[in-house]
Formats: structure tokens, sequence, C-alpha cells
């Protein structure tokens, strides 16, 4: 065990160097978080698709958990049980746009990950990072229980549980539980937690503040330091569900799959469950009981039980559906909770978008009418007023005060920002799929995906570390 | 499918370079071999030790099955099933003894297979290779269903079904079915199918000839070249108990392990088995019913049912055992193959050999004395008289003619020779542990080894290939 504690050891006085100054040090959350004595439990899983180049090498490296990979770069890393998807890297030669400006790739786009500590952490990598576009960088970087980095490269940051680091650049910055920020560069500020914050410098400021009573309900923790709260409950009694799966090698769909669908068989499926055509269920999803219509996507960490999506339909990483019927294009952003019951179902007209770290727990049955926008805290219909709005409305506003929120700026471009947005989703998760090469989306161009395998040494002094591995296309 | 097909033509091209000028053309039998619809269906697996230094590189190359392997390098090759141990290769600066010369290498001796194709092979590398000592090279090679290369060299050879090639240098040369060779190099020969030849140049030579009639109702063929015979149904009814063990990644030990023996998480252990101190089963040992003494071992392939091991017993790879009662210290040769029934089990007195390819099908009950040799094919008690031998007599002949067998030169040195390997196996296997380090063997020394699986691309171009790997220390 000497190797992976003087690892832990490393990565914590690495971030807490950049971390210390603003006024967190991480040894404490770090050290609750990783059980060393289960690190010798799993397997790692690297997925490799025909469809995307890939490479992978991982040195003095802890890796657990399942992984969709692209080119990859590993080194003197604890990564545990993340997603860290290359999927959108960027080959040699593509033209990267940045404020105005263009820029050719000299090199595929590759992903480092070096002195991280990730526990239950999607990276996706649709990257937006302008300081070297080819390199898409974490660094050392601790994030929490289910926090998302979706697109960007993050330095020395913290990320609570929860929280998502959207499109952005983070340097030296902490993120508070539940936080969602696509704010550009944040180094050395810290996020509370429950905020939700998007600017775009000169163009407009959304900014939500959850109530800290709230948060507290969901996210919290208990005396020892362990994940607590009513997210954690959530998940806990599925959890379960998940640990079989990764027990077999042997996989068979419980559901038909249309030849133009994809479902990962690290997807837990369950029940009257059906899936439309170009439909997708990423790894680590958890669909009981739910109808998905043609183009929706469930992604990574998402949840969606007794539920009925009627066809492209968006589930952002780590959404929550319970009791909840979309009808066409609905957005459910990061980490949202749509949490209705038998008797009080949740209805969300077509085209609507449901901001993301938004928490909706029905306590009467409610109804979102079409093409609006929803954000904050809802448990009752008449709850909507101050936390909802007409699309048509939100782009006519310069200013809107209503509850927690405070929004400035442009609200046509920032509702044609997400319109653009969730046009994207579709495009490149495959939903627009009509048989032509050039509509195949991540549906299509996953499902051929094979895995590797590797298992940790079992004693000695490298006991919990995995060989240094480099796997390569020829 | 495209690289798979091309790699096949290659290896094939490659293999007859060297056989067709001694008239053996492999094609049909590597094409009757290889499923290529069915080479997506495995995972392939390497086993890692804490103890064994190992370095994997496999490149352009199909490989499949379960492996325990230390340092090694394959190329452009299709491995399938097959067993590959490291565990005895030298290190560097260890000193080999050839022909009373000695020499130190210069590197840790690392394992080539270049352009071979073996199936369900085991390849055990206690090298006795004076050509090149660093290498343990199989270059182009193809070794049918069942067959052993056991510690050797060989290049452009052909191993028939259940063959082993023990100990020794073999290059263009043909091995028949179910022959087995000890016999140094045997460039350009074909060894006939049932032949079991021991030859030390200068000092003996043990020749027994199975008969033609016999060899085909054990090891034949059907109208379609696939295997067919005695061994093939023998192996048939049980395979399938294996194919649950692969898919799946938990384990948890159906019997109790002695802190101090070896039980591999791929071996099939059934019915009211038990392993004694220091006992050691290999991947792909079969047992049922089998009661393991002490320092016994069951080797990769054997199986071991409804019969009893005293004690130091070993089952050599291949080795089948069926109402089978073996006192102390009695070695069964390389797929011998001792079938008793419930009403004619076969009883074996302490200190026993049974040569390898020795073929025991009782009609009735058998008794075997104490510290006697066996060899060739029995079905009576009175079938021994020509087929077995006390040592002690065996040891002071020059000459002897019985039935099929032929032995001239040095009685006792043959004897010796098998005795000292017997104990060399012991030891190497862990038999004598007593605590110390120093008395370590397989039995203790490979308890932590963890695996790495790789699964092949699933359509494409790639199709059944696996990617280019490099798993190596830091």
């Amino acid at each position: 065990m000497k190797s992976i504690s003087r690892l832990i050891d490393h990565i914590i006085s690495r971030v807490n160097v950049n971390l210390k100054p603003i006024g967190r040090d991480v040894e404490n959350a770090v050290r609750q978080s990783i059980r060393t004595d289960k690190l010798t439990k799993y397997y790692a899983y690297y997925a490799l698709s025909i469809d995307h180049p890939w490479y992978f090498r991982f040195q003095e490296s802890n890796l657990g958990g399942t992984y969709f990979l692209g080119k990859c770069e590993v080194d003197r890393s604890v990564v545990l049980m993340s997603d860290i998807r290359g999927d959108e890297l960027k080959p040699k030669g593509a033209v990267a746009y940045f404020n105005g400006m263009e820029t050719e790739l000299y090199q595929d786009e590759i992903i480092q990950v070096v002195n991280s500590f990730l526990i239950k952490t999607l990276v996706h990598n649709h990257s937006r990072n302008s300081e070297i576009p080819e390199y898409f960088r974490i660094l050392n970087t601790v994030a929490m229980h289910y926090s998302n980095i979706h697109g960007t490269t993050t330095e020395g940051a913290y990320l609570g549980a929860f929280s998502t680091a959207d499109l952005s650049v983070l340097h030296n910055c902490v993120l508070g539980d539940f936080a969602y920020v696509q704010a550009g560069d944040l180094s050395r500020k810290t996020i509370r937690s429950g905020r939700v914050w998007i600017r775009k410098q000169g163009e407009f400021e959304f900014d939500y503040a959850h109530d800290p009573s709230i948060i507290d309900r969901f996210v919290t923790y208990d005396d020892e330091g362990q994940l607590t709260g009513l997210f954690s409950d959530f998940l806990k009694g599925r959890r379960s569900d998940f640990l079989p799966m990764y027990d077999s090698l042997a996989f068979e769909s419980p559901v038909p799959v249309p030849d133009n669908a994809f479902l990962s068989r690290y997807a837990v499926v369950k029940d009257a469950s059906s899936l439309g055509d170009n439909s997708l269920v990423a790894q680590r999803a958890y669909l009981e009981n739910a109808k998905l219509g043609h183009g929706s996507n469930a992604q990574e960490n998402c949840f969606i039980i007794d539920s009925q999506l009627e066809g492209l339909d968006i589930i952002a990483h780590g959404g929550k559906l319970t009791y909840t019927k979309l009808g066409n294009k609905v957005f459910v952003g990061f980490n949202s909770f749509l949490h209705g019951e038998k008797w009080s179902g949740i209805t969300v007209g077509a085209g609507t978008i449901v901001m993301p770290h938004t928490i909706i727990d029905a306590k009467e049955p409610i109804t979102i009418p079409e093409n609006f926008i929803v954000w904050g805290y809802v448990r009752t219909q008449e709850d909507l007023e101050v936390h909802s709005m007409s699309l048509e409305d939100f782009s006519q506003r310069r200013v809107i005060r209503l509850g927690n929120l405070s929004f400035k700026g442009d609200g046509g471009a920032f509702i044609e920002g997400f319109r653009d947005r969730i046009e994207h989703i579709l495009l490149e998760n495959g939903a627009y799929y009509d048989g032509e090469r050039s509509t195949r989306g991540h549906a299509q161009r996953t499902q051929s995906v094979s895995y590797n395998l590797f298992q940790p040494y079992l004693a000695g002094e490298e006991e919990a570390m995995f060989p240094a591995i480099v796997v390569g296309s020829r």
C-alpha cells in the first residue's frame, strides 16, 4: 500500500499549494472520499470504439471505474469511478474558433490528467480551451461525488458534490456543492454552494441562488464527512442495481434496441422501458419504466423512472426524473431533479428548457407550459410564478429580478444560446441520423465499443496501483 | 474482418515456407481451427503477479483466452485460448548451463511469439534454449488443440492435437497427434502420431509407439476436419463448466484454500473437492470430487474426477484422472489418461512414474505397485506385464524390448533424470514450502495475481483484432 499512500499525499499537496491561499484545504475531503481498503475491489474499464482515435497512457496511476476515453494521457493520478469521454476530441488540422479568431490544431487533441483526484466524476470533453487547444487538461483537481467537468480546462480546482463546471476554464477556484457555473475564467474565486451562474462577458449574466437551507437538505455531510442528503438517499437505493452489471462480462440487452440507437451495456434498464429510433442511453444511466421517444438521450448518471419522453428530449448528466412527462424537445439540464410522485406528477410542455441544477420536488401535480424556461426550486404550481417564464418573454427582457434570480443583459441572446446548444447536443448524439454517414452521432458511432479491463495489484508495495499501460492503435 | 484475414493468410504462408518442403501443408488445419465468426466473442486475459517481472507488448496481433505471462513480446500473431506462462523466466545476470558450459544472461529473458498460430495450447517456459538464452522463441509455429510446448524454442513447427514438445528444441518439424518428444533438435523430422520418444544423445533412448488404431479412437477428425475422438468427447461434456467462470469477474472459492496453497480463479472446482497445504491448482484445471493431498499439483488442462491424491503428486499438463487413487509422490505425465470407473478403479502406488501420453482405460480394477514405471496402453491388470516395470529393474537394464516399447542406453540415468525432474517440479510449485521465503514456489508466489482483460474490436476493418498494447512496470 506504500505507493498509493505516497500518491495520495502527493496529490493533496499539489492541490493545496493552489487552494490554501484562497482558504480551502482539501486534505480532509480527499481522505474521507478515498476508501483505501476498497481500492483493490474493482476493475478499471476502458472503452474503445472503432470510430474514435484513441491512445491511452497511464503511469504511476491508480484508476478505477468505467471510462469512455479517446486519446488520453494520465500521469501520477488517482481517478476513481470517473467517466472521462474522449469522443469529441478535435483531430489534427481541425480549426478551433475563439472569440472570432481561428487557429488550427497542430496535433490530435489529447486529454491530460495529471496529479488529479476525481471521484465519481464525469469529464466530458467538447473542449473550449483557448489556452492550448491541443490539450484537454485537468491537472491537479479534486472533483467530489457526482460533479461534472464539461468541456474545459480546470487547474488546481476543487469541485464540490453534485457541482458542475460547464464549458468553462477554471483556475485555482472552489465550487461549492450543487453549484453550477458557466462563466469563463474563475481564477481564485470561491463559488458558494447552490449558486447557478451563467455569464457571458458583455452579453448576459444569469445568477440564481438556492437557499442554503434547501442545499442542506439535498447535499450535506455526516459527522464523519460522508456525503448524505436527499440526492444521496435517492442514489443509494439504486446504486446496487449497477453492481451485477460490473461483475459480468456477458451482456444481453433487456429491451429491444433499434439499429440506429445505442444502449450502453453499463446502463441499468428495468421493467417496461423502451427505446425509440436514434435514442441514446449512456453508461451509468438508469431507466426504470421509462419510455424514451425517438432521438432522446439519457446521459451519464441520469435516472429516468416512471417517466415518458416524447422525443428529441435531452436529459443531461446527472438529471433525475420520476413521474415526469416531457413533450417534444425538452431540455433537462445537469443535475436537475424533477421529482414527481404517483399523485403529483410533473408535465413539461414541448420546447421547454429546465435550467441546470433545478429542483422540482412536486407536492401536487405540476404542469409547465410549452416553450418555457424553469429554474430554481419548485414545490407547487404556484411556485412557477417566480421560477419560470415563457421563452418569448424572457427573450425580450434586459433585466429580471424574480425570487432568487437575477438576470441582466440580452435575454434573447441567452435563450438563443441555449437553443443552439440543444441543437448541437441533439446533432452530436445522433438524434437526427437519417442513414447518411454525415448525420451519425454518438448513438451510431459508439455502437461497436469494446472494453479493456484492468485490475490493480492485489498485494505488496504496489497494492491498489495499476501497472503502467500504453494501449494504442498500430 | 480484413485485417484478421490478412493476418491468418500471412501466418499460413510463413509456416508453409518451412513445412511444405517436408511434406506438410498447414493451410487446411489452420482454416478449420479458426472460427473467424467466433473471434469477437471472447476477452483475452493477462495475469500479472507481483512476484514476477513482466512486460507485455502485443502488436498486429489477435490474442485470445487466458494467460499467465511474464515478460512477453508478441508480434503479428494469432494466439487462441493459450496459456503462455512466464513464471520461470531467467533474470538478467542469471547463469545458464548447457552441456557443462555456462553463460550469463545479458538481459531478462523474454518470450517472443512471432507469426504464430496456437490454439488451446500451453507454452510453459522453463527454457532450455541454448541458442539464445535471452529469448524464449516460438516464431512461426502452428500448435493444434491441447498441444503442449514445454520449455523450449520451436520454429516453423507443426504440433498435432494433444501432442507434447517437452524440454526440447524443434526446427521445421511435424509432430503427429498425441505424439510426445523430448529428444533435442528435431529439424526436418516428422514424428508420427502416438509416438512417445525420449532421447538423450549418448545416454538413452525410450521409444514407444501407440498402435495407430488406438490413436484413431482417441484423437481423430470428422469429415469437416473438426477434432473428434475419445479425448475430445471426454472434454466436451466438461468444457461448458468453464464458461460461467469467464463471464464473471467476481470470484469466491468454492472450497477452503489453505494460506500456503493456490487455487486459480479460472479452475473449475466441483462437489466434494479439497485442497491440502502447499497444493496448487492451475487455471483451466478441473476438479470434481477430487482430494488433493499436501504439496500436490493439478496443472493446466488437467482433469481430476472422483480421485484421491495422497500428497506430493504431480498431474502434468493435460493429465486426466477418473476413479483413481494415487499414493505419495506419484508422477502422472503430460496428457496421460487414467480412466477408471466405479467398479474398475485404478490404484497407483507411492513413487510410481506414469509416463507422458500413457492411456490406462481400465476394464477391471487395476493396481500398480509402488516405485514402478508405466507406459503405453493398458486395459487390464495383465496388460501391465508388458507396460510396466519396477524402477529398480528398469534402472539396471541397458536394453528393453517389451510390446511396443524399445529402450536402450542407461536405464539408471533415465530413471534418475525423471526423479530429478519430479523433485524440480515439486520445488518449483512450492510443495516444500516451510514458511521461509527461499522455499516459496508457484503456489505461494502466484497468490496475488491480478488480471487485465482485453476485448477485440467488434466491427470494421479491424474486427476481431486487438489494439496494440504495452503493459509494463514503471
